[in-house]
């Protein structure tokens, strides 16, 4: 099976509201009066980003949620994407299994697969997704202000904990494994949340690289300080049953959650409160954005209000060695 | 150098025209009004599609430039780009090298860095490539009209000639490499001959693969077919050396050209003369669009008339083993 033939077999579907997709040299896309344009992109390599020996379908999903979920700290609605596959050969079963992976994805937010390229090399995969945001609404990680709320969504930490136990790193019973394997292999793109959420919230990040990492964006885009309490961060059943010292390492700098964390000022507590329960989301309020004169400033502290002083850094694709 | 420094280091300008650029979780672009996107993606991995030892800088230009080609193919005038890099480590004098390459060419069409990601990996760049185009107005494959002129810009087979010269499949002396290798290692994408093209052409692709192969996607998606008189393909005073066989397998089946193959109506033959006196372009009328029961059918005949048979195939990443 050649490229053009790969393409039309495993990538090609009925063009729907795009006005030009797959097989031309461009796509083309119409907005709609009055929006913009936000997009993003996200490369996964094999080994750095996932193993070998994942399910294509999840990969398919997981290669497109990571990039719905930079739509979703945006508060952008999912259009269309493009893909870029370098394959080391043309593997039918990885091919039939990923996209089905991909398209479950795609189809859950209409979002169609407009263009992209395939070339033979090692696995990489290359997402680059377009959405749409009414003109000026994008959420961005230059809003916080000075006594907003500061919220994230979900437990946090799960994902990297998966990967420490598949790597052999740590143990646990299987049937914990299983129940904190999804969020590492399968991770949600809180997209309805990063909708529901312009207008309301001042800011927003994905958390992909750790809550102190993307914190600390919004604190330096924002010129802002924050105060946090740790113990406030929401994790699984199954984190818990982790020391102390090892769930404060997972949820502050373990990467890969792609939960969102926004900040909205304290008169909105209600309307996120409301939220969460509209959207069936855990939503977490784990402190409050403070003015500062080195911006940037992270002061974390315990449930008993007793600073804690954590050495852990943002992840680093160069410095690190684990997927994220 | 970690991955932030490294963004920040070799890849973060000023924004100028784009709403939001590098730094946040999506860029945001604003079209002008009646615009409409047009967008493209293409991968470079190394060996497949270059020399581990090419000049970073003509790497950054060459990536660049196979994109901006497609934006060109459609009439549509380049804004912005994502880029996406993967890694074997932070090289520091290719990053400062490859930046500036692909910032020259940048430049030179007011073409903004975005957005993207940096990861660690087998050298991969993978670009998407934003362009904007008056709605309805892109040039696509499937415009031809039986009478349509068939032209092309530029000499062809010259890529894919020097890169068998740097393969060491054949030789020939260094001042005639040295006159070539500019066209596999430094492709001018044809931009303006696009933006010019709209309202003239009826059809558009570019040559990355082969005319050949590239000529049958528009007769294919245009339902019709063609007559092309093989001795009109331009090709260079270097080409002209090798012999007449070869000649003809490099400007029907090298791959690599990135000029431009377009059709237009016969009425408009003095109006692509003039362009080409314009662009200071060489444009070629090399054949005609043809009706035919079975679309796709392609007739190649010499100067003479006489029917030529010619066993090359389109470039395809799977089967072949050159870059493209």
């Amino acid at each position: 099976m050649g490229e053009f033939d790969l393409i039309k077999t495993y990538f090609t579907r009925p063009v729907r509201r795009t006005v030009l997709g797959i097989g031309d040299d461009c796509a083309v896309l119409q907005l709609a009066p009055g929006m913009q344009l936000a997009t993003s992109t996200d490369m996964l390599v094999e080994v750095r980003h996932f193993f070998p020996s994942v399910s294509p379908a999840l990969l398919g999903h997981k290669a497109l949620a990571v990039n719905l979920s930079d739509l979703a700290a945006c508060g952008a609605k999912p259009l269309a994407f493009t893909l870029a596959l370098a394959l080391p050969f043309v593997n039918e079963n990885f091919l039939e299994e990923f996209s089905k992976g991909l398209f479950h994805l795609a189809d859950e937010y209409e979002c169609e697969l407009i263009g992209g390229d395939t070339t033979c090399g090692p696995l990489n995969l290359c997402i680059t997704v377009f959405g749409e945001v009414p003109q000026g609404q994008a959420l961005l990680r230059s809003g916080a202000q000075v006594n907003d709320d500061i919220y994230v969504s979900g437990p946090l930490g799960d994902a990297c904990l998966a990967l420490e136990v598949l790597q052999g790193q740590i143990s646990m019973p299987p049937n914990h494994l299983e129940a904190i394997r999804p969020a590492l292999e399968q991770p949600q793109a809180r997209v309805r949340l990063g909708l529901a959420l312009r207008g309301l919230a001042h800011s927003a990040i994905d958390l992909s690289d750790g809550l102190m990492g993307d914190l600390t964006h919004i604190l330096c885009e924002s010129r802002v300080g924050a105060r946090v309490n740790v113990d406030a961060i929401p994790r699984s059943t199954v984190l818990k049953t982790q020391r102390i010292a090892q769930q404060r390492k997972y949820i502050l700098a373990g990467g890969d959650d792609y939960e969102l964390l926004f900040t909205a000022p304290r008169e909105t507590r209600q309307a996120v409160q409301d939220l969460a329960q509209t959207e069936g989301l855990q939503i977490s309020r784990i402190g409050e954005i403070i003015a500062t004169s080195e911006p940037g400033t992270l002061h974390l502290h315990d449930h008993l209000g007793d600073t804690l002083a954590l050495p852990w850094r943002a992840f680093d694709h160069f410095t690190h060695q684990h997927p994220a």
